[in-house]
């Protein structure tokens, strides 16, 4: 899939279909995520893949997801939760650097993803303190998001908005869910 | 460019071509950028694209690049220098969610750049209080990261290196830069 139009079609997903992703195409989204660009590239980012049942299920429950369409997007184990979690760790109490580096390794496990025709929810909401154990964490390292991967069992739409547009995405009767972005001029200015 | 590509052929360029961007090619970038996951889909950051001249010369001036090799990879204005910067902006003292959005945003624009032939700096290494006015910015927004935008004058190359290696990247006898990235086993685990 032409790059470009990865990063146009990629859309957070919330509802899996209930079949595995396999540890090939797993590493292929890690592998994207260590080769993304990083602070001095001092590589100081950690990745735990949680694939195996029933942990991802107990990861689940330690989740919160889509907000503002709650709990429609809340995926169910067994039903529509997803395959496998990637977690992010970086170093206790990490500062600002290494969540950009966060930031840009999710949006390439993201792109591959989605050229692997896979999904992917970039989740912030996340009980911490009861997920680190799960997966076996030390006090010198913390979590600083979750992926959850899957094969997609929704496919939600983007529309552009013009600037003071609500940006809440919300759910139309066909429990499509829409996603509002502003669009360029709104959010650039050239100099 | 197929993503996966994209996404491993991607290397820092730090000299350029003295050749300008068309606004065309740096529009695809920057909407890239907007259409890129973050948080709560609350689209908070915001870009100022600067590529006129003085501007572009008196931003490099406030900027300081790949620490490891300095001087070698600090590009001359008229010689080496950018065609351009990308500014990404947040809200005045912005946290880490704001990190993360512009870390996943700059990886879209990176990616895109790469398909389209262009280069990357993402620099975090700015004077942003010199900055700032140069862009015509108030007190309630703030500088997280330039992106410096131009063609490659340089052709970097990445070599995977085993847990312990020293990642300082380097420059050979032909001035070629070396980036040593972590191997896969070494910077994630499988549960």
């Amino acid at each position: 899939m032409e790059t470009r139009t990865a990063i146009k079609q990629r859309r957070t997903i919330r509802l899996f279909q209930q079949k595995p992703v396999s540890d090939e195409l797993l590493r292929e989204l890690v592998d994207a995520a260590r080769v993304t660009s990083c602070g001095g590239n001092n590589q100081r980012l950690r990745f735990v893949v949680a694939r195996m049942q029933p942990l991802v299920n107990d990861i689940l429950a330690q989740t919160a997801w889509g907000r503002h369409v709650t709990p429609r997007r809340t995926p169910v184990a067994g039903e529509t939760g997803p395959a496998a979690f990637i977690a992010l760790l970086g170093p206790a109490q990490s500062g600002p650097i290494l969540h950009a580096d966060a930031g840009a390794a999710i949006q390439s496990i993201q792109l591959a993803a989605t050229e692997l025709g896979l999904g992917c929810c970039w989740l912030a909401s996340v009980n911490r303190a009861n997920v680190a154990p799960m997966l076996n964490l030390d006090d010198k390292v913390e979590i600083l998001y979750l992926v959850a991967v899957g094969y997609p069992a929704e496919a939600p739409v983007s529309e552009d908005v013009p600037a003071g547009a609500d940006l809440k995405y919300y759910l139309d009767d066909a429990n499509r869910l829409h996603v509002p972005k502003l669009e360029l001029d709104a959010v650039s200015r050239w100099l």
